[in-house]
């Protein structure tokens, strides 16, 4: 048995749109849901929605995707630049109506992007720090080029399921957090390369802002729901 | 990155009721459906609808999965043993109300199960099959114990997927028919072990049925739609 690495699974899973989005943890864990890249506001997560009022000014949507939440704050009249590392989606949320969006990663933003007043990373998209250090070291890189960051990320603590206990405990045993994961997209034949996605608990966000300059205004949070949203300032 | 072979990855996916089946192919294909193994039968193909009248008396469900065939049967009337090699299929099948359901592979059918009217093989369960040379020894095995066979398969050649195309090609390479497929279920951190499974076209069904004294009665077809029943006697 062989598995294609073609770059871009994600992108070609977005161009076809029909989903589900399938993501491959290094545990051999599937899982598999349903694409959120397209959906309208009435049916982000509930505390999306609210962290809108928290999104003002000029905006950096980090990890565009399809352009939901870029569509919603050009909507709302904000001026939004949106970046993403995959080709297609670049295509995608441009050919959906973002207006300004570039094939840029989180890592290569700097000033000549100009000042944002708010950088915006929902749908877990927090992650894409990818590890607690590199959050640290990016967390202070940006600091001098935006006011606030509004990000979605999920309490890894939450769950109770044995699956994901078991990954918790085995990234422990590697001095990793419990929410180090790494993960890649497959989409049919097509599967991207590993990366390491993050997600932390409101503990764990706390202990990274240190330092950084930032600091948690305030969360969002949702009963029964281990994803939450960050505003940072 | 490691994968964890536990058997009755479908059978755990069936307990669990919410899918998408997600199906890997020795290609590295991933392809995720909607379960179809709880479809009431408005929500069948309309050539197994039609299909159903052909099924008569006492009937063997091959492959009974969810039991939504073998429930409708029970439903009409019709006395039905149930049989599969997934140990949680069979537990979803009978907490579903199928009243004789065995684990037990097609290759162990035998006459201590009794004589069949009708055996039935919804779902591309035709597949189950494996290879054209096992359907041929197989049929042949079964021509005594029962008297209709009605068998759910695709025909791959209505297929215009380059990645179809391409695994017909590279099984053509092999000496294999392009529809002999090896694929396993993924679930979660299950994986199942890889299996063949089978798809042909009409002209190959009627060469596999040569000297093992069954014959096509009748092939319900579908503008559109390479799945397709036939009806072997």
């Amino acid at each position: 048995m062989y598995v294609r690495v073609v770059v871009d699974a994600f992108g070609q899973m977005l161009r076809d749109g029909t989903g589900p989005e399938i993501i491959e943890r290094d545990d051999g864990l599937l899982s598999a849901a349903k694409l959120i890249y397209f959906a309208p506001v009435a049916r982000w997560p509930a505390v999306e929605r609210r962290a809108l009022r928290w999104v003002r000014g000029r905006v950096l949507d980090v990890g565009v995707g399809g352009g939901r939440a870029a569509l919603e704050l050009q909507r709302r009249g904000r001026s939004v630049v949106g970046i993403d590392v995959s080709q297609g989606a670049i295509e995608v949320a441009r050919a959906r109506g973002v207006r300004d969006v570039r094939l840029q990663a989180l890592e290569d933003v700097d000033e000549s992007l100009g000042h944002f007043d708010t950088i915006v990373m929902f749908g877990n998209n927090f992650g894409l720090f990818g590890s607690p250090g590199n959050a640290q070291r990016l967390l202070r890189w940006l600091r001098p080029l935006a006011d606030r960051i509004v990000a979605g990320t999920s309490n890894p603590y939450l769950s109770e399921d044995p699956a994901h206990l078991a990954y918790h405990e085995r990234n422990r045993e590697r001095g990793r957090t419990a929410g180090q994961l790494r993960i890649r997209v497959r989409y049919r034949e097509l599967t991207d390369p590993w990366f390491d996605f993050l997600i932390v608990s409101p503990d764990e966000l706390t202990a990274i802002l240190e330092g950084t300059g930032w600091g948690v205004r305030t969360l969002l949070e949702q009963d029964g729901s281990p994803y939450y949203v960050a505003v940072l300032e």
